[in-house]
């Protein structure tokens, strides 16, 4: 009925793929446990999709909660012991997110006082808890001194008059590290060794402003300085922007602990070097994610060498992996509600599937550009490739998922796609935008499922209403 | 303290504003009633933000119902009626504005589901209510069509049967206007006369699209034909766009009630010519607002001329505005949470502001590059003008809030910001990102104020859970 079906398509960056590949599970990208029954249906720890999507409606999140605690202890063995990695919970925080983090032994991170909440709510060892933030107000840090956690990582000169303070008050003596910018930018495929300096975390190393900090912690009462800390970018597959922030910041620690400018203070309860997180996964089958184990292990040893040669004690390095954690662990699933081949400027068609879903459950592609791989659920596919765009629901032309992939034409109204990769920062940055209300996050394990967070719906909308 | 203060700021766009500018409230860009007291506080409707902020915390959205109302009534006016004028609700949607809109005796748009059942939870008449979304679903549909809707705009060919086969079911005729890529597209400044066909809403106007969706609706049961709708843009300051888009549109318009290819149907129900909106507002002082007299005085006469030229009568015109509603009516008050200098890589200083809030309640800015204004709500400033990041306190660099502005280094913790024109897609884009619990909507009016949408706690998020 359309004219414009025959014209050809719209060029595409990914020309080699075919149904064969199409119709696969790459597993580097779904969680562990993911592939297809005989009759073609995707599964996931024992549970059908098609099951899924009838018992819970879509769009929905399923977790598969045996590949999360798999990365857990992936990475703890990787860096020597759960209280080595901290688990970044502005990924995906939920109550039983913490108690899967806690059983695994892993160490958790917040970065505001609703992270703590929720972390304490779930009975989260506070003892293993690190707080992050650029803008901890009182409310916060009394929140977390009361609580014991054991770092605060200080941020801002003003953060450490308002940590001791909050500290002496509760007649405590809190543990913190100093935010340090070591110069280093590292993201993805490649790092910067100067630079990225303005932006909004820490202090910088080159220009002396961490190491005032670190003097000034050492010199407070009501504060006793545990290491540094930094973080070099996200969603990095480029292991040596690690290495040579944790060269830098050796730099200031052997400075710091040979005594030389803190006499009168007592640097022996310097131990934690953090280097925080990062690590890329792969959201689509051309990536590979960074291998922890060697990123681990030249880590590590690189820290024992340089301190060594500084004539220092190593610290011990801490790591903040949120995304390398829960990010594979979930998928999207939507349902296709409407497929319409579009004539584009330059004579072309391009395919555009609709599903029940968008950017509210998944900024990402608007936010960063962020790629996504995406296969049909339900069944095998078997028609031809086309030059496909998976859009979302919203009432806004760039609530685009999927911005280009070859995808068969036989893919239809009441077919399920299912997004892989969205365990990180889907869910957590969800909005109600356009009144598509949260999808629910499923756990699947061991041909179970359950909710872990339910769908929202249009009422809990009104409920914060006075009308 | 921290040795960077005294280096040279970093390099700024607007060298030009002075304190005495800064202490300034414009008023193309806050609400009408917006000002500050003798005293120097800024001041709402009667309200002082400083109390406001006391009473229902910070960060907090503040919404004069006045200001929402006189521009209801100017955009009602400009366009020969309040029926002719379509809210956008996309923008901002809660029972109370639909009162609102519904009191000031304008339309409504919706785009999903959830807009339509908060429309109809509000006692929103379903006679002027009109349904757009490129992905309504069964439900969807059924819920319009069972509601009264006065029009659901066409979006794709498998609409047209899913939408006739309900009313039928119904025993209803539904009208529908034919959503039309016109091939133009208007952004801010410019229009481009062709292109933006490839995306993903509407039947395109040169390939024939737009007229065999027309045809086809002509002669399915079920439905009757009202009209063309298109949407040239976002924001758009420039009004020529919406002119050859409706000069397009009425050339289709023309083919279709001339009858020479519709013989056998009946094409005396077309009366609708959808403009849709994108009406530019002013975020920033240096921006003025578009004149909606000048635009609709134009967009009016074009029909009536490029009509009479066809020998057809001209169609109303309907147009949809949001932002252009309710961008300016609110502002957000932010309190300020830490300052410090950052050292930049050119060996200049940035001061970074951090508020307590940020992406979560306001993502246009690391979204779209959006640009905000920001003033000092709780006193008059004093002191000198320095280059100045304001951040929230998400943990992301990216969460930016005003990249780069001229303001007063005596911007302290403790101090009020406001930031205007967040009446648009903020609350509505708002997400929960580092478990930031959205802020409340305060409505002001007339010296009172009172809670229209009240603040979300940690306790909301939590029972979501199953734990």
């Amino acid at each position: 009925m359309d004219p414009n079906v025959h014209l050809p398509q719209v060029p595409l960056r990914k020309r080699t793929e075919t149904l064969e590949d199409f119709n696969k599970i790459p597993a580097h990208v779904f969680p562990a446990s993911a592939g297809r029954t005989e009759d073609g249906e995707l599964v996931i720890a024992g549970n059908r999709v098609t099951h899924l999507a009838d018992q819970y409606g879509t769009a929905t999140f399923v977790m598969d909660e045996a590949d999360f605690r798999a990365r857990c202890r992936r990475l703890a063995e990787a860096f020597g012991g759960g209280e080595r990695v901290h688990y970044a919970s502005k990924a995906f925080l939920s109550r039983t997110v913490c108690r899967w983090v806690d059983e695994e032994g892993l160490a958790l991170d917040v970065a505001s006082h609703g992270e703590l909440a929720v972390a304490l709510a779930a009975g989260f060892p506070p003892e293993r808890i690190t707080v992050h933030g650029n803008n901890k107000n009182h409310e916060f840090i009394t929140a977390a001194v009361q609580a014991g956690v054991e770092l605060v990582v200080i941020d801002s000169l003003i953060e450490i008059d308002r940590v001791a303070e909050i500290a002496r008050q509760e007649g405590r003596v809190q543990d913190v590290l100093v935010r340090v910018k070591p110069g280093v930018h590292a993201d993805t495929h490649e790092f910067i060794a100067t630079s990225h300096e303005d932006q909004k975390f820490g202090f910088s190393l080159a220009s002396g402003s961490a190491e005032n900090a670190c003097l000034s912690c050492l010199s407070t009462d009501g504060l006793r300085l545990r290491g540094l800390h930094c973080h070099v970018g996200s969603q990095v597959f480029e292991a040596d922007g690690f290495a040579l922030a944790a060269d830098r910041l050796l730099g200031l620690w052997a400075r710091l602990v040979s005594g030389e400018k803190t006499v009168d203070a007592d640097v022996t309860a310097l131990d934690v070097l953090d280097l925080g997180g990062g690590y890329g996964i792969a959201y689509t089958p051309d990536q590979e994610a960074l291998d922890v184990e060697e990123v681990a292990g030249d880590l590590l040893s690189r820290v024992a060498t340089k301190a060594a040669s500084y004539g220092v004690n190593a610290p011990v390095v801490n790591v903040e992996p949120g995304r390398a954690v829960v990010g594979p662990s979930a998928v999207t699933v939507y349902r296709v509600g409407t497929v319409k081949d579009v004539h584009t400027a330059d004579d072309t068609v391009r395919r555009y599937i609709s599903v029940d879903g968008g950017m509210s459950d998944n900024i990402r592609p608007a936010l960063y550009q962020a790629e996504y791989d995406c296969r049909l659920a339900n069944r095998l596919a078997t028609g031809d490739l086309v030059s496909t765009r998976v859009v979302g629901s919203h009432c806004e032309s760039g609530d685009i998922l999927i911005n280009d992939a070859l995808m068969p034409d036989d893919i239809a109204p009441g077919d399920l796609l299912v997004i892989p990769a969205t365990g990180a920062y889907c869910y957590m940055m969800a909005s109600r935008y356009n009144m598509m209300t949260r999808p629910p996050v499923i756990v699947v394990a061991d041909g179970e499922s359950r909710v872990m967070i339910r769908r929202e719906t249009v009422e809990d909308v009104l409920a914060l209403e006075n009308f």
